[in-house]
């Protein structure tokens, strides 16, 4: 039974919303991936956002641009934690969504992360389980113990081979 | 029976929304006037908004300020037009609401006056009605007849009494 | 007969007003497409304004980007609504049109839409059309059903087929 | 046992960062509360940060206004989730202080609230330690059906008494 | 006959826009000072910009804020300079106004001075007039050398008396 | 002997400043164009401005990026008109140099065009010329005339093929 | 002999610069403190800039609000460490004087600090003249205990007295 | 012995930051280069900065993006200067960047340049050293000699060949 929803309300912001369910798959927590839109499904969206926590939903990840009305309207019908990514879509790069989450009146609260952060969305998710869930606790050590052997190995290897040699690498590669 | 509906959730906005009363009031055009949160009242704001057409609302009037949804979710439930009017509370001086309401995603329009535009946001409900109705287009010319007539007649004073009379009457009468 | 014109400064912003074109087609209103430029011809432009009324005109939508004086210069010549359309062109991303429509002083409201939302504006003057026309009405609540039918299948197509094929069929489709 | 830390780098925000200690003494959770600056005091910070899970701290809730480094760095060192709050203090009214707790790097989630938000940001707390708590689950949806309630009052009450009673009894109670 | 206009289309930058006059009173710089709104008045505008040049106007010094299309209409009118002066007034500090002024298109331009920025303006239109009148130049350079005198007189004193006293005489006199 | 003088800090302002030069060019304006920076070659600059006006220089028109201090220094050594181009170079896309040449300190005006608007600059400085030369003035009155058949004509065009036809022949020919 | 100089362009600022000639003081540091002024005195400002090495001056703090040159033009005369402090004043805040002194072209540096750090500029100019006095930097060392045992000391006043009578007391010392 | 330590918190940092190893080689100024995350290893953080100073490092130069805590964490541990180079990375063009670096508190600054200003960033490295380095200083006095001397020769190439020719070989050249 999926932990966390990934909501999103468009498909347009699909390939961001993806490195969430990236990172969840990673840390093994369930989830549920859903396109649906509190503008042009209202009703829809409505049953949904309100049936969520019946059906097992602990955390919502919601992906919105432009307005993005969607975490917030979560955050009002859900009684447990909703995560807002802002995505980077239209002319303001994102950063009209950042107000139209971040800006919610007392009472309903959106942990809003960064632009396009999608990532970070499902570690907070999984910071949030693992508030209760101990193996998601050793998993998320353990992964913050990789990540800064990873950053400790190319600071060895730039020191190694040098800036020159490094960024060539880089270039062959891809980067 | 009420043509326009004037809807704010806080009643911290009541002292900028009355403007727009004050404007329909002035062209004769019936309104109600309502304290709904779609995010601290979400079934209620939705039966509102859903059953507004039916009660012969012909154009609402929203204000909202910081992450203001309200203009955008009102849009989504109800077919005819929807007015925001974004709000200067909070430390971003209404640019949090101006986008919230501008950047509504395809199909979904809100039509966005100035940051604290209660005023305009009526009248544009006006000329929206005066579509139809040719009293309310023959006030509407005689409105901006006076509003010129007015203006000139400032003109007039200015090149009678000169600038210096002119800004010390206007302190005295407490400008 | 057009109801609607529309309007834009410049023939460089004429492939994003097409699109609202296109929507009143879609709704079978008339309209009447025209460039002309408050700034480099005002005394076309001021008497078309002022004659757009008694040729039948109900609605004017503006398109107009960086000082983006068209709006409300229609505003002040024309007593129906005028709705205008921030252009994205330019340094700022279309930051500037935005506060030149938005921000008309008390008697002159423009109704301002997303930053390139022509197609917005469109669905806006059918919704202010419909307010005394029932077949448009009609024809918008057509359109909203279709629009929430439309995105539930792609939402069940994502359920049907995962995330990543759906992602691979948009790439493969050219999204 | 505090499940919640409370930290802020300076006594110039413990007035808004108490509305956070308001809302958490409403629902009945422990905290901690604590003036700790990343800046001056790096060396008890990490200590502290360090050391916070194994006191039994799930959620630490970090208030900053300007460069606030605060809740990034306890985001590194602490693996629960960490909530900011952007203080407005300073001439850029915390838009400074958004943008550097909301654009944090992969790996490392900060979940931010609105500018001078201590009082959502609790809240959120709770949400977050509801997940595994029902008490806590059902005295949020108490919380929220009382807030609704709250709002219907004010509605009807606009509506017995009419706008303009309304914002004399307003200013008569000094709002 | 005067060679410089001042206008502004509301009373309430009549304040501001009076350093304008000021500073050509000082120069010996005949001027009009006028209120007239391009967007209450059009017709009455229209002919006033029109006719400006054969009244023997040189120079339109335009005050506006908010939408701020005063001094562009001004320069699709008038073939001469236009210096635009962005107004304060408003919740977004006469940024708004700024660029209504700035963003001019192609063919059309205004020659934009600071926010509030009327005394600088009104020497803009000093400067020129004196490309092609030397008693006024003259008058330029003097202006410059008392300026820088009166500057120097202030680094002298305060080298005389030190910051402190300096600032307690500032705080005696009032500033 | 030239009348103008075009001046920018870097060769990189040069495609843009040329666009001034095109403009002075159709309007028989003599000008000089020199590469001078204010930052890197201080003594050159100052003797450079200082000596302009007795060179016959009657308007400098300065290009600049990013911090953007030339017009402003030119304003500072010479006290004909200095028209200031901020350049879109750079991350923030040339609204630091508006800043820089907007917000001139009392006594020292810049007279700022829109961003990259280099051939406005150059049309002010003919309307600036024209005050006392009625050939650019004639000239001026032509140049407006033209670019309103012209716009004209396109409005023609629009009407006679209609804005699909319209579209393409602009792809065709490569817009 | 002063190794600092502390100048800006404007008695306005001497409130703000005086916190830098306070933190001077405290660490026993000479400094001289003028106001000149690059736009009203460009010959004075420059001999000054151009001779300060010569007297022994080792850092410039300059201070300056809105287009703020006067960093910019010290570092392109004085080839050691400029420091720019960015004033708050005008309507934009600081934000026009933070961009005019922190965009400053290749090969011309300014260190700019926080808008206002008239203060942190000081203790830039002291941890500059440190990498070379250790007297200085063992002064630096100190002053960074005392910073934070003065913290720490707020923290444990804290826990002593709770938060409602840490407020109290503030408010009783009139904070 | 490094007396310039150049850090970074990420790869993607390198080609940008190697602009500053460039300008130190070109000084004959020794510097380590290093890939240090605060967020990421904050105990390895920690180390290298409190041990900086120590192993002889006399100016640290940190370039970092978006939250970018690197810089004000540096200056917290370090007792000598630090400079920021703000990114530009990510959907905000480096403003968020340069506002975490820029805004630090009271007692901790930070020494910011301009948005991928890693060039100037060690050019203030080397001022800062020049303080008590007759060396570098007259080095850094050539530099600026140098500098001009070329600006002066593009200049006189203007001249010379005229604006079309000069831009055209800019073009062949690959400019």
């Amino acid at each position: 039974m999926p932990r966390v929803a990934i909501i999103m309300g468009s498909d347009s912001d699909l390939a961001v919303m993806s490195k969430a369910a990236d990172v969840l798959d990673e840390f093994g927590v369930d989830y549920e991936m859903r396109l649906i839109s509190a503008h042009r499904e209202p009703e829809l969206f409505f049953s949904w956002a309100k049936e969520a926590r019946d059906r097992g939903i602990k955390v919502i990840i919601a992906g919105a641009g432009m307005a993005a009305h969607l975490p917030g309207m979560c955050a009002s019908l859900f009684p447990l934690p909703v995560i807002g990514v802002p995505m980077e879509s239209g002319p303001l790069s994102g950063t009209d969504a950042v107000y139209s989450m971040l800006q919610m009146p007392p009472g309903i609260p959106v942990a809003t992360v960064a632009i396009g952060g999608a990532g970070n969305a499902a570690l907070l998710a999984v910071r949030i389980l693992a508030v209760s869930d101990d193996t998601l606790l050793n998993l998320l050590i353990s992964y913050t113990e990789t990540m800064c052997a990873e950053a400790e190995k190319k600071d060895h290897h730039l020191s190694a081979v040098g800036r020159k040699k490094y960024l060539e690498e880089g270039k062959r590669i891809g980067l």
